[in-house]
């Protein structure tokens, strides 16, 4: 049994929930190249960046991007500012929880509306609005909470990656207040590691005290060339490796991929009826079509849930802190 | 003799080059107090922010901004697109070295006619151009690299924090893709912790390969209010510490010591003419005058560069590389 084997294979391995594969291979050889000492293929640790999407690559995004449902939520408690927000798309759909109409629309439409129904809360706010509907909302298929439909593959993933001192990023076309809220208890990824859309913000003062307060207006909406775009100004380096599992992903793994030396793309598969969801350039919202084949082309390694991953999501979890530590401990807004 | 005397005075002292001092305490108290465990103000480590503006703060800033003389040195380069600089101000004070009057114009037009100068490039461009500049670059009256016009009592600064598990952000008006180019190897800070203005930039296709350019069309200044934005946009927590010299920090300091428990905002005061430059109010580009009153009425310790730091340069280090070491990995662009 050669070393290799026992790595993908044995007690050691730090993929359990991997079942031996091109993609399972790719990942371990790559961070065995950047991290051995006089390898050609050598980063220095402050250069392993690895940069995830994360509706549909760290969790499911069926039958819409979770949150959408805390979107949902939240219109109660907008009551009085919906006069503004009635007269948009999708509004009627959300109201009738008509996901497939909502699904129907664009993703930077529905997007957009998401966060302008979040508008005009503090960050603060914010937090403890979606710490405390992320503590019990459930999936309304799945049977379990959205914080338990994240992937158990990923977290090992993740970790692994981090004892071989990368990085770990989330750059979603998601809210970045959002993932937020749950990412440094549930992934191990701090705030300042999480990139994602956003709205338009200002500071104003609280009793005299400075808050940021959301606009209802798109600041950053981070899809496709601006996924790049925005790994640019928030970290500054090009990844090296990148996953994710849409055509909104496709522009950050060419960029991934696209340097020098040993880096990685790859792209997760929804074909687990049984377990999860099927779809790929059917899911109108964010198809998978074109990355799939740039994929092909460039031989970047496609995962198969169905039969790649033992396991899909992680353990239920039910007594986790959600919420940054630090928002408990400000007090103004 | 107490351990607080032995801290500040002893050869363990973290901070060498601070004499005794109110600033000095205060820091020493503070970093005690959020990381002793059981303390009441005790923070975990994920969200000890530290934030330190840049120019002025971590390195000198007079007569100018470092970076306006690079801009200055880069208008060379670009002639063949000065025909679009030549109608903007400050173009004439640029190509007539005239600092004074490039100093009387606002820092928001200093600040996107630099950047407008620095367009057209890749991020790796730009780094490439930055690292080759600075690596000779002398200062015009103080007759050294500068790369070498750091303050040294900061650098101990930063490091006695990140040694306390503090992560160390650089929030600065100036471009962050300029700072990026050394603040890894100079301050220790790698470039996803570099907050700054920066310019628009889009993704191009160079030889197939996605790469980011820069446009002449500013994105955000990093200034003011915009400086707590950036801080919640990039960082998402509120700071446990924040050191500015300058009106233009105001606000983030305001915004650091506004939540609860124990925070801490410092100010660096210019009045050391013999070793450095005495200036306040009356540096126009950037003054300090309210900053200073709203110190005086909140008891943000005041550093005086004259009567608290015994060193004010580091050390001359002629060797060390420059530039970010993944970018030297890159092949494209």
């Amino acid at each position: 049994m050669t070393v290799v084997e026992l790595k993908e294979v044995g007690l050691d391995d730090p993929l359990p929930s991997w079942r031996p594969s091109g993609a399972k291979s790719a990942i371990l050889d790559l961070v065995d190249a950047v991290t051995a000492a006089g390898s050609p293929d050598f980063v220095p640790p402050g250069s392993r960046i690895a940069v995830f999407d994360h509706d549909g690559t760290l969790w499911a995004e069926r039958p819409l991007p979770f949150q959408a449902f805390f979107a949902q939520h939240r219109l109660a408690a907008v009551a009085g500012r919906e006069v503004t927000l009635r007269d948009r798309q999708p509004y009627q759909a959300f109201v009738e929880s008509d996901y497939e109409v909502i699904a129907s629309f664009g993703k930077r439409e529905v997007t957009e509306f998401i966060l302008a129904i979040h508008a005009g809360m503090t960050t603060e706010e914010f937090n403890r609005a979606a710490s405390a509907w992320l503590r019990n909302a459930r999936h309304p298929e799945l049977g379990r909470r959205f914080v338990d439909c994240v992937y158990q593959p990923q977290l090992e993933l993740l970790e692994h990656l981090r004892a071989n001192h990368f990085k770990t990023f989330i750059v979603s076309c998601g809210g970045l207040r959002f993932i937020r809220a749950f990412a440094d208890v549930v992934y191990g990824i701090p705030p300042e590691q999480v990139i994602g859309s956003s709205e338009r913000s200002r500071v104003e003062l609280q009793e005299g005290r400075p808050v940021v307060r959301g606009l209802p207006e798109m600041g950053s909406f981070d899809d496709r060339d601006e996924k790049v775009v925005n790994i640019d100004l928030h970290i500054g380096l090009r990844p090296t490796l990148a996953f994710g599992n849409s055509d909104g992903d496709l522009r950050m793994l060419q960029y991934a991929t696209d340097g020098d030396g040993c880096r990685l793309a790859l792209l997760l598969h929804h074909d687990d009826a049984e377990r999860e969801f099927a779809y790929d350039r059917d899911f109108r919202l964010s198809p998978l079509d074109q990355a799939m084949k740039l994929a092909d082309a460039r031989g970047w390694p496609v995962v198969s849930m169905m039969r790649d991953w033992t396991k899909i999501f992680r353990d239920e979890n039910k007594g986790e802190p959600l919420g940054n530590p630090l928002f408990s401990s400000t007090r103004a807004g």
